[in-house]
């Protein structure tokens, strides 16, 4: 069954913060738009009525109480373990570093706190097809949602994507649809959106603004976890595989909620984890519209676009951006699987970050650090 | 830090009953030894002290009182959803359709609920090297945990042994000896126990007695959260997948623990699963210490023997043995995966045998079934 959460007011802009009726911007906010800014919504709720969570309930549906859909489809994602890493933040001298073990999702990654609700706004404005533009995860994410309530889906990639997603996105039933670049994949969706009326998961307009905000909100449920779990020895400082800022942006906002409603005092300070200079581009003056051309092994968090999300989590929350190579995530994949923490290579990026920022003092050994396991390792070839 | 419980009051043999102190009988009971039997040891509990469990604890640990180790290292193991299937239900005309989403376990199987008790166990006990024989899941899941706490770790598989596994062994740093058949693994990991002091997380003798009783102890907790999660709703019938039955006799052993407590009132007949006639020959009146050959692609529960505790559990649960084609597993693969749940072809094998017992009787659509799927797809190369 599919419920709307009867607290949703509407939508409200990032940017501008106008605020509208419930409705699927999908290309973010008509009157930033119209200014030539590309700037996500979110949504909004009525906060004259209690705010719960449902102790009831397992997993990310525990938090449904606070998100759009009060009831959606569920193939048992969120309430991942947080694993201390002790022998690792003995050898680097921290008071504490753990990892979010992300990969212990349904499909193995975070994307699937989007999914269930990307799939119940679809089902419940009568939407036939879902789509994503995916180098992987997102589409794996999606065609599993889509089969569990029935839905037709098409996941449009680049011909590079590796075989145990494509597998996974055709064992669940869904289209696979290659284009030459990732830009060329939203052309197509757009095409598609605009006259097939397709819902997407995720961006497609140039500049982007970010993936479907129903789904963006389902990362708040990260955050949301950490403050019950950690709630009385809370992390300082969260390192983030970042590329278009979803997981990001949806992690500090779960934060800010929860430091509204009283849950916790203290927000800890976000670090975007990205493979190349962009963010960090924009945070030294750049404009964040513009594109930011780079190569990487790691394609989860490649892409050459910022969106304002992004900029708009790192400058509140008192973190920054950090570049790792993927030699660098490499190395620290290895790390983490020698301490029993088997990642992605996109996933173990955080743990590369984190030791530039321990070089530079932006992050001290007697911070309390918590790294983001996006993926779990067993989706790479090589 | 690995805290032995205070309630293991010692040993006690499946078969003979015989009782023992403390101890490492890796190749199961002396007494039925001598006898030309192979029986596992189960550990008792001292039963006047009040069973409770840790409420405050998430995943395995939180049931760390009823385990032989009431403090053990942890990757974040346990407490994997239950998946309703609405539509494949509503296909086969059931009531009510469940999977148990072992996969999303730390190491993508249900092996993650034995190798930390092995692990803490290693550790207690003074050793420097733990070793399984393994065809993928067990030697992951071990490598892993032995890497969390810096133990040293030697897998001993079969040349045949799949990529993703392989490299997620060796990225743990985890030590792979191959040998050329199951049974060669065996005679290997004998001479290193016997003369260097390994200790064993599976099964080494022949006739066989199953895997480390410590760690097997780990499978009662997905007994235990069937019932805490469907205890007023429990499923009929379980069906699981099924080699030398250490998931499958660990499942039955915490069903029976949670009846004598009180906190289910019956207990739900259990089926093995077999990709061949073993323990179906068995049940027909072979000796349960011969071997049985078969070929299967579904290697996660290959192998051709059986193990008195597989006969212990099935006489006892009132279900029963089936055997699947390779085929018809990976045609349940597809299906599952159509549904959103993607596992490996073995995990999917439960709805296969499912499907042989609807047309049998054995099984009737008004009875509520739960398939436990062990262990996810992205491990599989094809």
């Amino acid at each position: 069954m599919i419920l709307l959460n009867p607290r949703v007011a509407g939508l409200s802009c990032l940017r501008c913060e106008t605020d509208y009726k419930l409705d699927d911007l999908l290309e973010g906010c008509p009157a930033c738009r119209k200014e030539g800014h590309a700037a996500n919504v979110k949504v909004l709720y009525d906060t004259t009525q209690n705010v719960t969570i449902n102790p009831s309930k397992s997993g990310m549906r525990r938090y449904a109480p606070l998100l759009p859909y009060a009831s959606f489809p569920s193939l048992g994602e969120g309430c991942t373990p947080i694993v201390e890493l002790e022998i690792l933040a003995r050898q680097m001298g921290l008071t504490w570093l753990g990892v979010k073990m992300e990969g212990q999702n349904p499909t193995g990654s975070h994307k699937d706190r989007m999914s269930p609700l990307v799939v119940a706004r679809a089902v419940a404005t009568g939407r036939m097809v879902v789509t994503a533009a995916s180098s992987g995860n997102a589409g794996a994410s999606l065609a599993a949602y889509a089969a569990l309530v029935g839905l037709r889906c098409v996941i449009v990639t680049t011909p590079d994507l590796p075989h145990p997603w494509k597998k996974a996105i055709k064992m669940a039933g869904a289209e696979l649809v290659i284009q030459s670049s990732p830009h060329q994949r939203w052309q197509y969706i757009e095409d598609k959106v605009k006259n097939e009326g397709w819902y997407p998961a995720t961006n497609y307009t140039h500049p982007p603004v970010g993936s479907n905000p129903f789904g963006v909100q389902g990362y708040k449920t990260v955050a949301y976890e950490i403050v019950e779990s950690m709630r009385n020895h809370m992390p300082d400082v969260l390192l983030v595989p970042c590329s278009r800022g979803d997981l990001w942006w949806g992690i500090w906002e779960g934060f800010r909620e929860a430091a509204k409603w009283g849950w916790v005092k203290e927000i800890p300070r976000l670090y975007a984890v990205e493979p190349f200079p962009r963010l960090t581009r924009v945070l030294a003056g750049e404009d964040y519209r513009s594109l930011f051309p780079g190569d990487t092994l790691l394609r989860s968090i490649g892409g050459d676009t910022v969106t304002y999300q992004t900029v708009l989590a790192v400058k509140h929350s008192g973190g920054g951006a950090v570049t790792v190579s993927s030699a660098e995530a490499e190395e620290a994949q290895h790390q983490l699987a020698r301490c029993g923490v088997y990642l992605e290579n996109s996933g173990a990026a955080p743990l590369a970050g984190l030791r530039h920022l321990l070089r530079t003092g932006e992050i001290t050994e007697k911070e309390r650090v918590l790294l983001i396991g996006t993926s779990h390792g067993y989706k790479e070839t090589k």
